[in-house]
């Protein structure tokens, strides 16, 4: 099975290999500028930008919209998690939490699938929390600043077969994957 | 004459009808959910805000997205001020400024214009810097922290009328004014 991954993320792009290459299906990468719409949640924004991008290519496709929430900053950065990265990077997120000792988070990735038959969203959540510093050079993005539920290490400390095993986006993309295989 | 104005911000009214009512303006407020696309910028907001309304409504209309861009932050929170402001209000701008001598930051509203005849954007700039700290209590959102060029106080240490004599709002106010007189 072959599949269109819409993604500008190279990072992305090769998790999504590694998770659904193993499932035997076919990611072909698909570059195409497209507006995110707005929102406050990640289903929503992937959804709606699946749907809109499958009404100008008439082909099926899948992109997906990731975020962290920080619950000491009501969510923050939230969908706008890669904009804010560009703006200020993980940096910006330490800096806020500064002598915050509260530093639960919880990290989602929605994928989004858009075909013939309709707009299907698939979410992974992961809990966590935000470390006092940044840990590791692994990964990508705020990985450096994500620490799962009930580990001490950073995703960035991870090997990449590590991280994939227990990430947001890895149950997403696994029940994206059962979708598709029922 | 009569105009539609988009918004759910009562001061933001309130700044339109003080400003525009000299000009002989009748402003009608028109509160209506919309979603707002994404855009690096304030007037490409506005522009395809008012124009998804306008093809909605088809009864000619205003709104306003305003923002402020701060040097130090390469020009965060920018288009989406209001929804930072939601999440940490002005603390979290002075917090990622803590210690950073650079202050500089400026201040844009546009405005924008739907009718029959198209959709046309007027901004207005307005240069300044962000205090250390919050300073005075009239005006609303980002007020306390925005400082004028060439000025000390605060919006939010001046009056409605000292602020709306000089503020990125009037400007582009007076820009749409001007437009619509001619």
């Amino acid at each position: 099975m072959k599949l269109l991954f819409a993604t500008h993320n190279k990072h992305k792009l090769e998790e999504a290999r590694e998770i659904l290459g193993k499932l035997d299906i076919e990611i072909e990468h698909f570059e195409i500028e497209y507006d995110e719409p707005r929102g406050e949640d990640t289903s929503e924004i992937a959804e709606k930008s699946a749907r809109d991008l499958f009404s100008r290519i008439k082909k099926p496709l899948f992109l997906d919209d990731s975020g962290i929430f920080v619950n000491a900053l009501n969510g923050f950065p939230g969908p706008y998690s890669a904009w804010v990265f560009r703006k200020m990077g993980y940096q910006g997120i330490l800096k806020l939490l500064d002598g915050n000792e509260n530093r639960k988070a919880y990290f989602k990735s929605s994928i989004a699938y858009a075909s013939e038959k309709g707009t299907f969203v698939f979410d992974g959540i992961m809990k966590g929390s935000i470390p006092k510093e940044a840990r590791g050079d692994n990964g990508f993005g705020y990985d450096p600043i994500v620490v799962p539920e009930g580990m001490d290490r950073t995703f960035a400390e991870m090997s990449d077969e590590e991280k994939n095993s227990i990430s947001h986006r890895k149950i997403a993309l696994h029940k994206f994957a059962d979708f598709l295989s029922s």
